[in-house]
């Protein structure tokens, strides 16, 4: 049974590693607040680290799910750090962090003889604690094989993106961008129909049983359509923080992209009027206000 | 036999005529260029009718497939109209129009005892000739049920939105501001994914075959990708001309939508840039270009 | 003493017919609310006529001042229009229409041996009874010579657009455009310094007295400032009105603006939030609201 | 006379030391490229430092004219900074600079028992040579009184905003902000005029004589109209960086801008088009260009 250490059990970082200890690898945890991983101890019988250094050994696979780039930082060069650890493990990042971030830890990982994996998620945390992520790799090419199994135990497709450490966090940050923009659209168009007399069910269930039949347009679109928030999946102010990432790699990229800029400022927007704790879908309550309507949940 | 009438036989409407034809309906055609009349009339046996006028008989369907709002009106009320045939008649309006030209349409038909059922369309020619249309329908509950043979007999689906005539158009205008939008994002997050080193195709390829595994990002994903718009299933002066009607009822309804004032900006841009003959999808050069990439195609 | 014949006596119209008056033209107006023009009577001692088609006479310069297309294709061509009383006048159009229609006027003018002078104006109704209008012109050449008395009577100064009879509303259109966003980008400036603890009123100080030092900036920025738009110099749906002339002349003309479609829709918000009846300076609410400030006046 | 410290010659702050050198100041200059300093100490009998530390003596003001937060941390804290030379400075900072620099710079100072003030200027190179700045200051009260004879040599007006050190940097964002709005609206509004066959000088001299008579529509929409971008007062990616450094803020206080939104993909689309040689004015091409216009320096 092969060893796993790993980092960040937030609700994503929580369900993965309970998906890890029951494909059976023997899992040592790490998390900033402590309770956390003593309750998935006592849950699952795996081990606590009071520090991501304890975790490292030569060869020993490391995964990390964690907040941004700030976290992922922190836990690679902060105090107690995993570079303060044994050398040669084969750190698995799996944030959602900025490929430039991905590309500085890929090199001080490899400076000290270790190996890095970039590979962010697709996915909420029921489809994480369903083994339904879809995952996006890059990075050494070795390190990427000998980690299969343990991608393949966190979800249900893998998608390669080369090399760059960076290509990977690039290809994620595009889907999220595409998810943004299709809540938009779909915010915009029902607002369209809603106030042209045409209810938003109904619009919105032809759309998404013929030409957008997929997941993002299903599952957003009935939040839209029902235009309550409060289950959060994806919090608002994480969905602010990749929409800066998408567009500080498109401003080192040189690359317009007005739609960004809008579901940005629908986002900013939420934050400004103290949506910060609704699902990050609550983006699509700034086209239904600009219409004068006034949903259920506008004032949350 | 039912006998049928039919106007518009342009590349939506030729194929439709030759599914009803097929159907085992009794056609009789008319189209401003008779030309396309006779070579169905060779190929299919069906009538050919030297004006609207001469379609209508009561009781009897006649099904328009016409490009805009003026073409609908000069059949229905100009010289050689159906309002100039026999009252009785059932107007199946299956062009892309505004809603408002359903709701006048629908007003004058019912004043001389015509009925009017408002049943727009979604797909391309390919779906047109495959049966694969989806229908939105709207407009006289009774006409409805008794031209549903025609309609199935054109589509997959069925979508109904009640009894205001232009509630169908609303709901296909719609539509097709969603997929404008979806073509929209995925030329952004593209040209994104390529100016930071991840190859188009084997992003769109994790999309559409996952989050957004759909028609429109198939297909369209497709073309995107490939960036060729030489092959025109609908039109860019088309799609430019519906995103005007979305915006024309956007007006009326008070609904501010920014995504639909960008792409429609994007198909302006292309109409200036001399791309009308390009398929629709072409709006997707203007991210490309505002990247400084420069397609194969974009100076067509 | 020249006789002139005016109709339209808004808010702007009066000031200009009062001022013709005192400038020694021998006035006839006609408004379709009867009342003022009585009360013009009475106070300056103009005549009044029943229906614009009684102002006409070979010769004589005919002012219109109305609310948009619609009311001057009435004045000219419906029923007791221009068009039915004696032919040979100069039509001076003076309201902001579109060049659509002022070319169609022109061509029905001279048709009957009329001639037809574009002529909007730039200003607000204190501006107009002040004779501080800037008037466009285009239109016939000796039309324009001719009028020119009339013209230097109502403004402080002109400018000359050429021959054709659009050419005037386009420049009109585009002033307005300038001005909508100038009041946007003061929003979004004042917001942003408010936001981050630069007060509204020294921040605008600096600019309306140094690089901005100019009517549009000085004027509007105060109203901006103080975030107080129920003094109505220019009513909000007019200014909606105007931005969708800009809009179709922009589309008539390839011309995509980015910056339209964002004051456009400002003023779409503003009347979907039961704002009709502030000024048109109220758009910049829009930019408060989306910062999640609530202005005094916000929910008027 | 007066001792003062000056670090940063570019094309501003060479012509400001000027100023200051020919106001009686004695001064001493360092210059990343010591070439420039020497140049300077030749013509102006000033003295040159080998680094920023030897600038410092208590008591003595510190200008500093630099790039960007980069440039303005390296001279604070670097090797050879600032703080590596006597305590007891006022370190002047003028860069445009992101207003968490100041704070953090002024920060710094305090510690060591410097003041800092923040003086950030509007005015391009010619401006700064004929000493027409217009200065925004904050930060330390009894500094700024103290330093104010060195502000008046180098401008013709002061507008201060209190203590907050970050506070006259964002008064200058907001101004940059409002002076690339400003220039694309005109970019917009002459492609409107020009695709609609009214020509750009013709209506950019009405606005510039009248409603927009002020310096920014003035010289701004003189190059507008011409359409040369060559000549730089304020090169192209200057401008970029502070449309981003106007993001950043907007983003720390939570207010949506969809204006700067449209001139940073402006100026983002003439980067990826390699015009990074332009002057700023250079984002105004892609209005022209989206309306399919090819003005001559379109590939440059």
């Amino acid at each position: 049974m092969k060893d796993v250490g790993f980092v960040g059990l937030g609700s994503m970082g929580a369900a993965m590693a309970r998906n890890l200890s029951q494909a059976g690898f023997n899992l040592r945890v790490f998390n900033r607040t402590r309770e956390k991983a003593e309750q998935l101890a006592a849950e699952h019988g795996v081990a606590v680290a009071s520090k991501p250094s304890e975790l490292g050994e030569a060869g020993r696979p490391v995964v990390t799910m964690l907040a941004d780039d700030q976290a992922l930082e922190q836990v690679v060069t902060g105090p107690g750090g995993l570079t303060e650890g044994a050398s040669g493990i084969i750190h698995i990042s799996m944030s959602t962090v900025s490929p430039e971030a991905s590309r500085r830890m890929a090199e001080i990982h490899t400076r000290r003889g270790d190996r890095f994996v970039s590979a962010p998620v697709f996915g909420r945390p029921e489809a994480a604690a369903a083994r339904k992520l879809w995952i996006c790799t890059s990075g050494d090419l070795a390190a990427k094989a000998e980690v299969r199994p343990i991608i393949d135990a966190l979800g249900q497709g893998v998608f390669d993106f080369g090399d760059d450490p960076g290509a990977a966090n690039i290809a994620k940050l595009a889907g999220n961008f595409l998810i943004a923009s299709a809540i938009e659209a779909m915010a915009e168009t029902l607002a369209f129909g809603e106030k042209n007399g045409v209810e938003r069910a109904g619009l919105m269930e032809m759309f998404s049983s013929t030409l957008f039949a997929c997941p993002i347009y299903v599952n957003y679109g009935r939040q839209v359509v029902q235009q309550n928030y409060e289950k959060v999946g994806f919090a608002l102010p994480l969905g602010l923080k990749d929409m800066q990432l998408v567009q500080s790699a498109a401003m080192a990229g040189r690359v317009p992209m007005p739609f960004a800029g809008i579901v940005r400022d629908r986002l900013l927007a939420a934050m400004a009027k103290g949506r910060g704790k609704l699902d990050w879908t609550a983006l699509a309550l700034g086209a239904s206000e600009d219409a004068g309507l006034t949903p259920l949940t506008a004032n949350r």
